[in-house]
């Protein structure tokens, strides 16, 4: 399938590997939902869960402590990397799941912090798509993603399905949720990607911003954080990825009329509230917000808005983040950048 | 004592309330050196640290996360408040030592957070100016910090009697530092105050950017963090905080000949090469880069730069904070704006 750009435009490997994601969902749930009894043995002598990742994987990891903790009763938070590689320290790790999240399994940062993780106690576990890959190696269990190759700077598939991935952890953990639902995520982002929704006017207004707010609460905070993520990246954009709730505390005053929110949230659930309201505020105060997701409450209080995915709370992220890229590829395109290629950037980055 | 302001005018709240800094770090640490004891004792009942805090607290508490696990060796994380507020989600916290921070000890969240923590079965701990606040009779224990009233909202005494209450906590648990080196951090800020650098040149160039980066890794990351609130709440500057390796895995794609980069790091450590690693990388860019701190080597890969603490490193965030305290007091009154007042922002905020 071909991703229908708003301007005609043969697209960019970025926009290519965006249309790819339901099938490299499809593939990663077929994959490792029969192994979430797998990762529940080896859960079952920990009793917490602490994520290692950077940037996308980062993101993601978001969505394993929110997912993890709302629903399967475990504490799931992140690990800060540098107590490993730059500090050396040794942290008692007795009774921690870490599960450490890289797309190639090659960046030696994470690699270095799962091993690190392991020698302090920890059990330990892989999400990457290199299934041949050092983390791989060094990991009790590996969830393989079924991303494929992907050639675009800017990770796309990777994400989605590092959530697919995570949300059979969280099932394997005890979640009281329906995997079933997950079965039907690859279905949701296909019918988002086959009817896109008209972009152009807000990737025109996005084009001469300095710089924007992106918003979620709980759940969809991973996808907040990954959008902002993709627009720093693809766009240079100052994207700001902010829950509801920090952005309250201080940074809300850097939203005027040349600073527009993006407010994600999923057609229902608990935190569809607060972003209804975020976004009233930030139009109150004369800027524009668009939003992505949330049903008609959250379009009926933008400026402008794009449909979210027919998914779960627990599932949106995984569709919430599809049409936040669209919008990446085609403002990136607009501003006659390569999305493919940011400056400065390489596929596999190495941090000491 | 005043603060020498580069244009001569009258101070603000905000001026003051930095200069205050020294008294009120000094009460703090005369108030909770003692009492470090007791903080062991509460401990000993626990096996790790979960931090909560929003805004400047939350800042500080990313200081208390590495200040334990690189010194102490207890894992130390961040919660995620909407688990409790938002999913009202019960999570197993039995051997965790929950340490809530907040200005005010009013913020309801927090409160709630820190209730929902004890329920969920963790010990728990407040730091806090509000001796007879909600938060403090919530705790079974309470530090209280010696901040007296602070009228400005952006936080500043807040967050350096804060990392003093947070240093004396990992004292508390047994870190290998020796607390004569924390007696000497009222001085060392003192000193700072009492023959401020001149901002001026970098006061007018921030006056005409877009957005700005603002680094730093592991202890100094939390003084990096809350640098870039600071500007944002001050200044409405689109700053973003960000590790160096954060920044290296995506976001570096932002800074270019309109964005610069503020590094922040000690004069001596582990974290030091990787900071003056990131200002050559940032001005072989063409990007300018401001170091604040990190010695003659930091200071030698930067465009320009701001003199640091005479401090370790592990105390060197309470004195690093210091001149962007004052950069961005000055650069609120340049851009014509009221440092103590931004818009959209009361002194307790309230999220839901």
């Amino acid at each position: 399938m071909s991703v229908a750009t708003s301007d005609g435009q043969t697209v960019s490997h970025m926009g290519r590997e965006i249309a790819e994601q339901p099938a490299a969902l499809r593939a990663t749930i077929d994959a490792l939902l029969p192994r979430r009894a797998e990762a529940a043995r080896l859960a079952a002598q920990t009793r917490e869960v602490l994520f290692i990742g950077r940037g996308t994987s980062d993101n993601a990891a978001v969505y394993g402590t929110y997912l993890i903790q709302a629903f399967a009763g475990r504490l799931a938070t992140l690990a800060s990397p540098s107590i490993a590689t730059t500090y050396q320290s040794r942290v008692d790790l007795s009774g921690v799941l870490a599960v450490a999240l890289s797309q190639s399994g090659r960046t030696e940062e994470i690699v270095e912090t799962l091993t690190w993780a392991r020698d302090c106690g920890a059990h330990t576990m892989a999400i990457t798509n290199g299934a041949d890959s050092p983390l791989a190696d060094h990991a009790e269990i590996t969830f393989v993603t079924q991303a494929g190759t992907e050639r675009a700077v800017p990770a796309t598939k990777t994400f989605t399905t590092q959530l697919a991935a995570l949300a059979v952890l969280a099932l394997g953990l005890g979640a009281d949720l329906d995997p079933g639902e997950l079965r039907d995520v690859p279905d949701a982002v296909e019918a988002m990607l086959s009817l896109p929704p008209d972009f152009d006017p807000i990737v025109t207004e996005l084009a001469s911003v300095p710089g924007v707010v992106v918003s979620g609460r709980g759940l969809a905070y991973s996808a907040a954080l990954e959008l902002a993520l993709k627009l720093k990246e693809a766009c240079y954009l100052h994207a700001m990825g902010l829950s509801y709730a920090d952005l309250l505390h201080g940074p809300i005053a850097v939203v005027d009329a040349q600073t527009p929110a993006i407010v994600l949230a999923a057609q229902a659930g608990p935190t569809l509230a607060g972003s209804v309201e975020l976004a009233r505020r930030v139009t109150g105060a004369g800027a524009m917000a668009y939003g992505i997701g949330g049903g008609d409450q959250l379009a009926a209080a933008c400026s402008r808005s794009l449909p979210g995915p027919q998914l779960p709370e627990w599932l949106a992220p995984m569709g919430l983040i599809v049409p936040g890229q669209l919008l990446t590829e085609a403002l990136s395109r607009r501003l006659g950048l390569d999305p493919d290629s940011p400056r400065g950037l390489s596929k596999i980055t190495q941090t000491g």
